[in-house]
């Protein structure tokens, strides 16, 4: 099976890495910037091209790895080769492809990546979306290559999925952010809060979110709340996030506030 | 070394059990439910009691292993033993000890501990602080005893630090909640959203928060970011913590929304 990604990123680069190691010819990398399109390629032993209509034409599969942004305007500058054409967003419908290639669907990974830092994929789950049974088949049993956690989801399910993936992974990544800058402020390594991270993400294992919830909020700690409240100043944005968090645990909990 | 655990909760059930794998003799545990202290008496083979004036008063080490507002409450109930003091709490100062008891401090772990999950104490980071140098150094062996990582710090130091916890924990732990509501919502399994939370927080490891952060909201995508916001419907709570988060996050990273 040949495939092509169109996009270089994190994305790209780890599903890419993924299917190699299983044995799939990654023939092509598309890619704006040359020099990204080139870097990735060497890592896949793949050729590599920056203009569009240089597209490969006779590949099993097309990957659109690309930020949502960028994604229908690139559909729209291909003339598209008979392959399958998937792309990989969360949020994006698949009906994108409709009108522009005959055989189609997603295949979305439910996980963060870094270009630096390759995943395991055994344990990433995969969602897929096709536009017809023996295309569903195909990415499933493709998607089984990689995953031995394949889901089928539709476009509405997944793009919630989407939006729950944004909090359970930008929005806690941005509490750790906002924990990061108070202890640098204050002359104390991140170091110190680490264990506890990696601590509160576990316990997801054996707890529900709801039955995990601590903290001054749920205890409705009221000295602990104003002393947090008052350490972090009088109009610093953290002060706004952390009332309004704290309000809407004690709200989920049911207790007067 | 003989210890007595007034309380016992999350705090008091890890440290006792971790101190008495390490052959400590956990002499007693208050709690005012007397079927509190029985429980946790009974995995550290220790006497309970539920009357403080019942404290046994020859131990060396006392620990007050209390929620923040119960502390207080209970240190003017006790006619202090001559042995050494500490609370566990990370936004109390060492001061609530003074003229009450000759020798004192504070034993703050940074880890989130719960009644069914025994913590494994070797990696969680221990802050020490004390009345003067001879309690420093026994409350800084004491915890070398358990853990690998003990840090000595004042009570100004740790209430940030806690603060920071409240973020990197509690909040983030919120955000898991806010997302499993979510997905539940929209009969999605729970399940398929885990391996993003805990690869999230494994990142900490290898890059900082900061530089960890993906998604909309650091990408500008708006058209992203008003799908998420429409999906959340107009009078959400969840709504508004969205278009928060993405304005701060916007904001850190000096683009503008």
């Amino acid at each position: 099976m040949e495939i092509v990604f169109i996009g270089s990123g994190n994305v790209a680069t780890n599903l890419g890495l993924a299917f190699k190691a299983k044995g799939f010819i990654i023939k092509q990398i598309y890619s704006r910037s040359s020099q990204h399109a080139e870097t990735l390629a060497a890592k896949l032993d793949a050729e590599y091209i920056s203009d569009i209509t240089d597209i490969y034409m006779k590949a099993d599969l097309y990957f659109y790895a690309l930020k949502d942004s960028a994604l229908k305007t690139t559909l729209q500058k291909i003339d598209m080769p008979s392959g399958i054409h998937v792309h990989t967003g969360g949020s994006i419908p698949m009906s994108e492809f409709e009108g522009l290639a005959s055989r189609f669907g997603v295949f979305y990974p439910v996980q963060t990546f870094s270009i630096n830092k390759q995943i395991d994929f055994t344990n990433v789950p995969i969602c897929v979306e096709a536009c017809n049974l023996e295309v569903q088949k195909i990415l499933l049993d493709l998607a089984g290559n990689i995953s031995d956690k394949t889901y089928l989801m539709n476009s509405d399910q997944r793009k919630k999925l989407h939006l729950a993936a944004v909090f359970a992974c930008n929005f806690s990544n941005y509490m750790y952010d906002i924990s990061s800058k108070i202890l640098e402020d204050s002359g104390i390594t991140f170091d110190i809060i680490k264990p506890l991270i990696i601590e509160t993400a576990e316990k997801i294992n054996t707890l529900t979110p709801y039955a995990a919830q601590t903290g001054p909020a749920i205890r409705m700690d009221m000295k602990t709340i104003s002393k947090h409240i008052s350490l972090l100043g009088r109009n610093s944005e953290y002060r706004k996030i952390y009332k309004m968090l704290t309000k809407s645990i004690n709200k989920r909990h049911k207790r007067s506030y």
